[in-house]
């Protein structure tokens, strides 16, 4: 049975930003919980995105969250912080907490005004809404979907020191999902008790093996944010020292939930019909082995050969080539599944009936061996599907 | 009427590597000419780049180039370099001239090996084959095609101090076509008399505002190169001096060609329905216009939708905001024709309808002006469609 972390509430309803699905989800923590977030690169950061560091900036501490989904309250300029702020204002006063305990996060359609009123209205409501999240998790990882088909959430235990320490997770993805945070929400909720500090260590080191290396479409979004909360509630003794072994192990399950999270994004992605995953082996560097498997899984070519169960080889060496990393080329092994398809830069002679039952899997697995250094790296990506273009063709209609 | 460049031969036909479309051209000049070329930046940069660089790199001449479709000769380690080899040496032999005079090229599939014996006895067949450009030009234009619907030519004339120069160019394209060369080859022949390294920086700078500025799916290929050869047959005084108006009324025509060519394979992108320019004005540097522009017009959900004819500005302010320009995001704003969908990054309620119409036309343009600085950049792209899917999907089979 899942165990969740204790010391948090919540509840997802719809507000009345869409038409009928669910667009808001409250998060209560029992008291203040450390709390770090990574946000997205793209220089148009939304609204949300701005109020939300201003406020974790003050004490790298939070109690509640809010998120809607709908619109994104992006490139609406001071407005949109106007907004922001206001829906970080009834947060607070409705859970009687300081301001700087809130975190507002947004998702949906870029330019459009903030439907605060609704927002607001919903906050009230889920004053009496609120469930343990034995009871709410479904409903809380509902309220923050846009195309999604599936709601996405992930768990972990451990024990630390004796005592059990538990970790819940619920993510948003679907379109626009890139290295760099993208059309992106994720929420780690903790009952460990642990440093700010190292909470935001944890969390970094976490974002960059895991939702830092899924794609979509290659398009980085406004709005893209992953927080985490980690209230104390397990009672475990407090997490101090980053060489510490209670850390070390802290941080590995909180990676393995951010990869929980980011594999679903990606195997939801718009359209997409196969998960393949794509790892880089001896590498000269971890960060070029990081670029190649990105620049491949986020390659169009190889996406729709993926769709179309073509074992072409030559278009995963071909980004390989392009992404910018160095490495002799002459050296390249390519595997699809355990099939060797190219050696030493070459192609071989395969089996093509055995590439093409493993390409119709729904999960497909590339390894690219370089045999220069030690550098490793997986990054996920999803098929390019017709789809991918009817949803994109028509979004806003 | 088409006044071709003096003193070119050319002949394209059917030589067996495809099952029945032309598949190899051959082009020839009566005397040594000027050549300079630009390459792929992919680290796997197939055999013939690697050759005909070789070759060029010892006088900058060349008098007689051998394109062959269907394979590209890409990742086949040295048997690639001794297979162009093979044919670089059968057209030096046929023709009778040096073998660093000799320009070789393929494009298709990566990863098979060249059917040499197919092309040198197409080589052979060329001797008598050739005709006048006049006679020629659209044949050898289809001979280098592969996924492409039309074959893409385009020409200019000059006078420089009383003489008329001539150009006349072809290039091939479809998929893969991106920033830093693509599956693309290009070929431009002029009659003009200019020094070597002249032509080089004329062809790196037509290069950088034309075939580098376009977008079909964002990958780059292992076969891209553009090759311009100058015959002087048309006995202008040689241009020597990169500072002369003569020599800029060349550098300009040339790139206006190479402008032309790069248009049309956007415009033939694979399964595209529409071209369209992304114009960035008054950017910080013309660095931070092209980063700009070419992110936009490489954006999977800009170009769907596009396809999808819908104004989402959002989608383009995004893909600026995360392409790696600086630049205040407050200050932009986005036209799409001329219709102003947002002012200082914030949506405006701009007429869905006009929209609608100007996104229904073949060719859109889109522009972003940024208030900041003096640098300017165009860039062309093409829509994301159900078709471009089907193609890469089922390539190989």
């Amino acid at each position: 049975m899942n165990q969740f972390p204790k010391g948090y509430q919540a509840c997802g309803f719809h507000c009345g930003i869409k038409k009928a699905k669910d667009d808001l989800t409250v998060v209560v923590s029992d008291v203040p919980a450390a709390a770090a977030a990574v946000y997205t690169n793209n220089l148009f950061r939304a609204a949300p995105l701005v109020v939300t560091k201003a406020h974790l900036a003050q004490e790298g501490k939070a109690q509640a969250i809010v998120v809607n989904s709908g619109v994104a309250n992006a490139a609406m300029g001071k407005q949109g912080i106007a907004d922001a702020e206001a829906v970080a204002k009834a947060l607070a006063e409705t859970f009687d907490i300081p301001e700087q305990y809130t975190i507002v996060a947004s998702t949906g359609v870029i330019g459009m005004p903030l439907p605060v009123e609704k927002i607001n209205a919903g906050i009230a409501k889920a004053k009496d809404a609120l469930l343990p999240l034995a009871e709410s998790a479904e409903a809380a990882s509902r309220g923050i979907m846009t195309t999604d088909t599936v709601p996405k959430t992930a768990s972990a235990t451990i024990t630390i020191a004796g005592t059990e320490v538990h970790f819940w997770g619920m993510c948003k993805g679907a379109g626009m999902i890139h290295p760099n945070m993208s059309t992106m929400l994720g929420f780690v909720l903790s009952d460990a008790a642990i440093e700010s500090p190292l909470l935001a260590q944890a969390l970094s080191d976490a974002i960059g093996d895991s939702f830092n290396m899924i794609s979509v479409d290659g398009d980085t979004s406004t709005n893209d944010m992953v927080t985490v909360l980690a209230n104390g509630c397990a009672e475990n003794a407090v997490i101090t020292d980053a060489k510490s072994e209670d850390y070390q192990r802290f941080a590995a399950a909180l990676k393995e939930v951010c990869v929980s999270l980011a594999k679903q994004i990606v195997a939801d992605g718009e359209g997409a019909t196969k998960l393949f995953a794509v790892k880089v082996l001896n590498a000269p560097t971890t960060r070029d082995a990081k670029t190649i498997a990105r620049a491949v899984t986020s390659s169009s070519l190889v996406k729709a050969a993926m769709y179309g169960r073509d074992a072409n080889w030559g278009r995963i060496a071909c980004a390989a080539g392009y992404s910018g990393a160095l490495f002799d080329p002459d050296k390249m092994d390519i595997f699809i599944g355990d099939l060797l398809v190219a050696q030493n830069g070459q192609g071989l002679a395969f089996d093509e009936d055995k590439a093409l039952a493993i390409l119709s899997e729904k999960t497909i697995e590339v390894t690219i061996d370089l045999h220069e250094g030690h550098g490793e790296a997986v990054a996920w990506g999803c098929d390019l599907t017709h789809d991918y273009v009817s949803i994109n063709a028509d979004y806003r209609s």
